[in-house]
C-alpha cells in the first residue's frame, strides 16, 4: 500500500534538483544492473528497427531539409535549413506580441503559417497568387479549427495560436508541396499529433517559440507525410483525435459552414500599438486628443480616465521600469500616446519607459474603475495646466475590427519596425512587394525584400 | 445567428480536400485584399523582432545542433545531426513495439531518453557510468510524471511514452549538458510545453515517431533551456502546466515520495516476442511443451487454449496474411511457437506468416473463452496425431515482472535482431560493451559498436 503523505507542489523545481544532484555511488547495485538489461535490450531493438521503411523516410525528409543555406531568415543575414528557418521566422514575428489576431479565438494566425511556406517558397518556384492563396486556405483552417474547440481549449490552458496553427501550417504546406488527398490528411494527423503549446509559458520565450513550433513542425508533417509517413487519417475528429483530447467543447459545424464560401482571414485584426489590447482605447483617445488640441507633455496637469476593471487587473503598474513592464501598464501606454502620438515598439521600449517626460506624464494618469465602461472602450479627461479640458470617448479602439488601421497606417507601422533593420530603401521595397504580391511571378521575392 | 445543421464528422477529410481543391479565382476579392494586409502586417513584426534574445538563442542552438555529420544513426552508416539522430533512433527502437515497458504506465521509458543523449555522448566526453546514471534518472523521471497522472492521461487518449517520455530525455540531457537547477527547470518547461503524441495514431507510422519525437524535442529543450531560453518554472504543476491540462488526476506523490531511493528502472520489463503481451503465455507455453516434449509441426492434431476475453478481442485475427497482422494472431502465435520454439521479430515477419507451416498449424489453434483466467495467464493442452495429450498452464509468462528474461535470453534477443544488420562479430562486440557500460571511459564506445 501506498503511503499518502502531504506532497510539496513544486515538483518541476524537485525533479531538477533530484536530476542534477544524484550522485552514482548512492545508486543501488540493482538498479545499475538493471539499467544495463534495459540499455543493451533497447540497443538490440534499435539496430534492429533501423531498416525499417519509416525510418528511411524520415532519413530522408531530414536529409534533405538539413542543408543549411537554402533558407532565410528574415531581417538577418544567417542562413539556414528551411525547418529552422520556419520555426526562428515564427518566434521573432510573435516576440512583440504585435502581429495580427483573429478575436473569437485569440488566434495569431499567420505566424505559423507565413513561416512554414517562405521556406517551400525559397525552394521551389512559386507564384505570388499561389503563396496568398496558400496562406488564406491555412488561415481558414486554422481559425475553424480554433472555433470548433473555443473557448473551452484556451480555457483549459492551452495556446491556442500553437496548437490550433499547427494545422493550417501543415494545411497550406501541403497544398503548396504538392501532396495528395490522403497525403494531406496525413500531414493533418501528424499536425494533431504535435500539437502543443501551453498558456502556463506566457511571460517567457516560450509563448513566441510556440508559433514557430507550430510552423516548423506543421512544416515537418507536410514534408513527412509527402514521402509518405502515415498517421491517422481521422487526426482531428477521431475519438482519441485532437478535438476530443484537447478539449470539452467539439463543434464540428464551425469546420464546414460556409467552407469555401466565408474566409476567416476576413475577421484577421492588425494593432496599431505594440501592447495588449485593453489599453489600445487609451493610446488612441489620448493621442487623438494630442494632435486635436495641439498638446505638449509640458502642457498637462492630468489625464483621467474612466475605465473597465480588467484594465487596472491587466495593466495596472504605475512604475514600469522596463519596456515589458511597460506594456502592461495603462499609465505609459497614455503617457507615451501624448509624449509621442503613437505606441509603436519603440515606445515600448525600456528607453522609453525611463525617459523622465514619460515617467513625469504616467504620474498624472489617474485611471478610476466605472463599471459602465466596457472592456474595449475608455473615457478619457484632459485637463491642462493653463485651466483647459478636453475629452473624448473611445468606443472602437482603432485596430478593432469596427475600427481597422488603414493602408497607410500599417505602412507607417511596417516602417516603424523595419527601417532600424533593413534601412529606408528596403523597408519601402518591402512593403511594395507585399502590396504588390498577388501579381509576383516568384513569391521569393517578398523574402529577398525582407533580408538585409 | 449561426445556423446549426447536421454536421459531417469526416472533418479531416473535408478540410484536406477544401485545401487541395480550392481555386484562387474563387476567392473573394476583399479576402484577396485582406490577404495583402495580413501578409504586410506580417512581415513587419517578423522583421521588426528579428534581432530579439529569444531569436538569437534559438538561431545560435540550432546552428550547433544542425551540424550534419556529427551524430550516428545505430545499424546505419548514415550520419546526421544530433537532433535528427535522436528523432530516428528513438522512431527505429519503437517500431517493432519490442522495446522495454513500464507496466504500471504502459511507458516504454528507454527510448525517448537512451535516443536523447546518445548524440551527446557523441558531442563530449562522457563516461559509461555517467551515461548509465543520466538514463537511470530519465527513466525515473519519467515513469514519476506518468504515474502521477495515470491512468486518466492514457485514457484521455495522450500516448504516455511520447508525453512523459519528453520530460525524462529533458532531464537526462540537462544533467548530461551541465545545465544549472533554472535551466534544468525551463528545460522541463519547454519539455511541458511540446510534450504531444495521441493514441489515435495506433497502426501508423507515428507510433513510434512519439517516441523518437520526445528525443529530439526533449534534447532540444535541455540545448534551448542552456542556452539561456527561458519558460515557466512550473511547468508540470502549475495551474495551467502539464498535469493539469492533460489530465484530471494529479496525485504528486507519486514523484516525490522516495525519490533518490526506489528507481523505477527497476520495474522495467522486457518483452520475449515481438508481439502484443496478451499472447505471451500462448508462445511462452507452447515453445515449453514444444521442447519438453520434443513436439514437431507434423505432429500436432490441435492446440486447444484457455483464454481471457481480451485475447481474444486484441489478437482474434485467425488468417493473417502480413507480419503486422500475424502481431494480432493469438493463432500465429501459438503456431510459431511450435514451428520455431521462439517468436522474435523474424517470427512475425510477412514471410514467417504466409510460410505454409504456420498456416498449417495455425488452424489446429483452438482458443476458448475462460473467466477463470487471468488476461495475463492462459491453459494450453495439445493433442498430438498419435493421441498423446500434453499440457501448461502459464501464470507469469517470460517477460513480466515476476518472470523476466534472464541475462542470456536478452543476450539472443539482441543476436536475433542485431546479427542481420551488424554481422555475428560486431554483434558480439555491441553486447559486451552494453555489459561493461558502467566501466567505459567513453560511452561513444556504445555508439560505435552499434554502428556498421
Amino acid at each position: 500500500m501506498r503511503q499518502m503523505t502531504d506532497t510539496p507542489k513544486n515538483v518541476t523545481a524537485i525533479l531538477a534538483d533530484f536530476v542534477l544532484n544524484s550522485r552514482f555511488e548512492n545508486i543501488p547495485e540493482d538498479v545499475k544492473k538493471e539499467s544495463v538489461r534495459t540499455l543493451l535490450n533497447w540497443m538490440g531493438v534499435a539496430v534492429g528497427g533501423c531498416k525499417h521503411e519509416s525510418v528511411d523516410i524520415v532519413l530522408k525528409t531530414m536529409a534533405l531539409s538539413n542543408r543549411s543555406g537554402e533558407a532565410s531568415i528574415l531581417g538577418r543575414d544567417e542562413q539556414t535549413s528551411g525547418l529552422n528557418a520556419a520555426l526562428i521566422n515564427g518566434i521573432s514575428s510573435h516576440v512583440f506580441d504585435f502581429d495580427d489576431t483573429h478575436l473569437a479565438t485569440a488566434i495569431h494566425p499567420a505566424g505559423p503559417i507565413v513561416a512554414a511556406i517562405l521556406p517551400i517558397a525559397e525552394e521551389k518556384q512559386i507564384s505570388g497568387a499561389e503563396f496568398l492563396h496558400a496562406m488564406i486556405l491555412g488561415i481558414d483552417v486554422t481559425c475553424r479549427l480554433g472555433q470548433s474547440v473555443s473557448p473551452d481549449h484556451y480555457s483549459v490552458g492551452w495556446h491556442i495560436s500553437g496548437t490550433a496553427g499547427i494545422f493550417g501550417a501543415a494545411a497550406a504546406a501541403s497544398r503548396l508541396l504538392g501532396n495528395n488527398p490522403q497525403q494531406t490528411r496525413w500531414a493533418l494527423g501528424l499536425a494533431a499529433t504535435q500539437s502543443s503549446g501551453m498558456r502556463e509559458m506566457f511571460g517567457s520565450m516560450c509563448k513566441s517559440f510556440h508559433v514557430g513550433n507550430a510552423a516548423k513542425n506543421g512544416l515537418m508533417s507536410a514534408m513527412l507525410a509527402g514521402n509518405g509517413f502515415t498517421s491517422s487519417e481521422q487526426g482531428i475528429e477521431a475519438k482519441r483525435g485532437w478535438a476530443n483530447v484537447t478539449s470539452t467543447k467539439q463543434d464540428y459545424s464551425f469546420i464546414t459552414e460556409g467552407l469555401g464560401e466565408k474566409f476567416l482571414i476576413s475577421e484577421n485584426s492588425y494593432k496599431p500599438f505594440a501592447s495588449g489590447v485593453v489599453v489600445h482605447p487609451g493610446i488612441d483617445g489620448c493621442s487623438q486628443l494630442r494632435d486635436e488640441h495641439d498638446l505638449k507633455p509640458g502642457d498637462i496637469e492630468s489625464i483621467a480616465l474612466k475605465v473597465h476593471p480588467l484594465v487596472l487587473e491587466l495593466t495596472g503598474k504605475d512604475s514600469p521600469t522596463t519596456g515589458l513592464e511597460g506594456k502592461f501598464s495603462i499609465y505609459h501606454a497614455c503617457a507615451i500616446a501624448i509624449q509621442h502620438g503613437k505606441g509603436g515598439e519603440k515606445e515600448f521600449s525600456d528607453e522609453a519607459v525611463n525617459d523622465p517626460i514619460a515617467v513625469s506624464l504616467r504620474r498624472r494618469v489617474k485611471p478610476e474603475i466605472d463599471l459602465d465602461v466596457p472592456a474595449d472602450a475608455m473615457g478619457i479627461t484632459i485637463t491642462t495646466k493653463d485651466g483647459r479640458t478636453c475629452e473624448k470617448y473611445i468606443e472602437k479602439a482603432l485596430g478593432s475590427l469596427d475600427n481597422p488601421i488603414s493602408d497607410e497606417q500599417m505602412d507607417q507601422k511596417t516602417r516603424d519596425l523595419c527601417k532600424p533593420i533593413l534601412g529606408s530603401a528596403n523597408t519601402e521595397k518591402l512593403i511594395n512587394t507585399c502590396r504588390n504580391a498577388a501579381g509576383l511571378s516568384n513569391a521569393a521575392d517578398i523574402v529577398t525584400a525582407a533580408t538585409p
